[in-house]
């Protein structure tokens, strides 16, 4: 009988291993609780309107839709059933397997706090970045309509919480949108009057980059008009702002890109996981004393890997493929082989011509980090017109300062004004 | 004083209004409930996955950004109290006005049945184009995922009530993406078994074009895989399906493009309506006995007008325009002038290469009329940018039949499966 493998997930880690098995003489099932495969790296661009949903999000389907030996489905796995090699989705449906990937990424954590995530959203799903968008946008209408000007001022404060690639990110949009995008858009208010504070609990902007480089984007940042708070440790957030110990924070609107935890999946193994939640894998990414199991990208954590494998796209790819020839392997009764991560560079933009690079012991910064940071961004975007669309819309950005996407859906009911 | 110029909503009618006042010596404030100016005549390829919403919605701060008389106001407006020459917000704000402009169009009318809106969506705003676009990609997610064949059935059964221009639209895209977008993406079935029926109560489809072009347009229809029902009217419809009589179409997914009911704010004015809840107007675009207060567009109905004017974008555009210069005339101490709309030919697509178009007694159909269409509606897309990324998604979408925008931003909860 041709073996059955279920893919659960269809991320980086999981079309990648798809893809590596389309050789493969095996049935696959694919299975994603959304239509479509999403480039993470560029969401914060949707949130903030820099890029149509549509351009970084490519129909499952259509991804694998040449590949005979996959079947996709839309669904939600609730649990792994390890020992009747079955996973139960949502509905109660069950999907026998004789190989299964694991590969449904993190979602985010709140430390404990659940009651922090209505008013601070984190942008890991489409869903996210439209509700931050529309947030966002909402703040600056809300500002408009405000006669108190402490209240204005709250709509016009944008908190970011955490200073890891994506924090930064959303920070220098959020200047970049206050000081040029809505020029001349308001009556009542001086969009440049915008506040954004970037908070961080360690010392540096960029904890997994080179200190130079961390001190390097936290000067990009505080030139573009971000305030930068290191240091300090976030106590409480409500619908009017962020608490900081002794220090209070008026914000109408929080993003929340501090905390990530593994999805939940993965404790259904019944397998150790590491304290955030994550999967321990052996070295050729197999659960332990389940080789019928893999475990890749976001979701699974790799002991003894030296440095530790971060939690980029690049990282979840590779395992994806790794995981997919360690099958094809085992299946022709082959050994299967360890992972290493191969490190290609990490990169990470700020704003406007400003990014900082790091390949190896190269540090770049500046307008050179961010024509790489363009490249392999634009190079590694899934399909050769969301490649077109997406330049086009970032050329028209950066001669214009517009953002092409400002429109949000929702009619004038303030989610909680 | 500078003369204050409310005007309430900011589609065809209210932006054309405000652009036309640019030079004159007033205050304008322009209220919307939404933050973007919405070009609705291609909001169906929003519905069908064709076109990102950014590329029909400009922000209409951006849009009026260098007016420097114009206000812009995220909000709703409640109700006009014409003796205090006021309106009132949602959150009980208040404007005061010297004249006051209406422009806030039509939603759907479900002919006293509310409890169909649910099943039904029609199609007026982004938040509508959505919510179709997630039940028609969901659809095919779910018959995937169904064993039972006439469940399955039912997920491949789209039912699209009313056969006006929206409607034979709407009918056309879902043929074109079961025949060709999808194709080769399913395992469990073959999309090109999908059944779309169009339901028109009566005896024509497109009954405001020429009979001649109606046939026309039913024959292409059939053509492409359209079931059109003529002469049949809705008797119920509920999360299965569609009752006609004694018939019944077991679906899942039903739009709802039949029935057009003016915005409910023209009825607190408490002058004289037409059936359709439409504010009766002068000839000079007043409102009876309130000389401060012209309606335009969709809103309003302007008897003895013949033909009737349409309630179509460029109409609601002329009369936004010449309310415009009926102020500037009356605040100057002229006379105001009557309107009269200016046919310059009436256009609806239908699908790949397939259109009909009436300029005057000139009829013509197929590729060229479609051509006609295509240039007509580019031509008046607003905003260079828009216009060319449109054309970009409808160059690739006619050479590959992919449709750009299939991701729904839901997760694996069907809405009522």
């Amino acid at each position: 009988m041709t073996p059955r493998i279920v893919i659960l997930g269809c991320g980086f880690g999981g079309l990648f291993a798809a893809r590596a098995l389309h050789k493969a003489p095996v049935e696959i099932t694919v299975v994603d609780r959304t239509n479509h495969h999403l480039f993470q790296p560029l969401l914060y661009q949707v949130a903030t309107a820099g890029l149509a949903a549509p351009a970084i999000a490519e129909p499952i389907r259509r991804a694998l839709a040449g590949q005979k030996n996959v079947t996709v489905l839309y669904g939600e796995a609730q649990r792994v059933e390890v020992a009747g090699r079955n996973v139960v989705l949502e509905n109660g449906d069950e999907l026998p397997y004789d190989r299964l990937i694991l590969a449904t990424g993190a979602t985010d954590s709140y430390f404990g706090h659940d009651e922090w995530r209505a008013h601070a959203p984190g942008l890991k799903t489409l869903e996210d970045a439209f509700e931050i968008r529309q947030r966002v946008f909402l703040a600056f209408e809300h500002a408009e309509r405000e006669a108190d000007p402490v209240k204005r001022a709250a709509w016009l404060t944008f908190v970011v919480i955490g200073a890891g690639a994506t924090g930064v990110e959303m920070a220098g949009m959020l200047a970049e949108i206050a000081r040029h995008t809505l020029t001349g858009e308001f009556r009542r208010f001086d969009p440049r009057n915008t506040r954004v504070v970037l908070v961080e609990g360690m010392d540096r902007v960029l904890p997994p980059y080179a200190p130079d480089l961390s001190e390097r984007a936290r000067v990009q940042l505080e030139r573009m008009g971000v305030t930068v708070w290191l240091g300090r440790k976030v106590t409480g957030i409500d619908a009017q702002g962020v608490q900081l110990g002794g220090d209070r924070l008026e914000a109408k609107t929080v993003v929340w890109c501090a905390g990530v935890a593994a999805s939940p999946i993965g404790a259904t193994l019944g397998t150790p996981l590491a304290r955030d939640g994550r999967v321990i894998i052996e070295p050729d990414l197999t659960v332990p004393g389940h080789p019928e199991i893999q475990a890749v990208g976001d979701l699974a954590t790799l002991p003894g890997h030296e440095p530790p494998v971060p939690g980029v796209a690049p990282a979840a790819k590779q395992m994806g493929r790794h995981a997919a020839r360690n099958i094809v392997a085992a299946l022709a009764g082959h050994p299967t082989r360890p992972f290493r991560y191969r490190d290609y560079g990490q990169l990470a933009t700020i704003g406007r011509s400003s990014a900082v690079a790091m390949f190896g012991r190269v540090h770049i910064w500046g307008w050179l980090a961010w024509i790489a940071w363009l490249t392999a961004h634009i190079y590694f975007l899934i399909g050769f017109r969301n490649r077109l669309v997406v330049l086009i819309d970032w050329a028209w950005a950066y001669w214009t300062f517009e953002r092409a996407a400002r429109v949000v859906d929702k009619g004038a009911r303030p989610p909680e004004a």
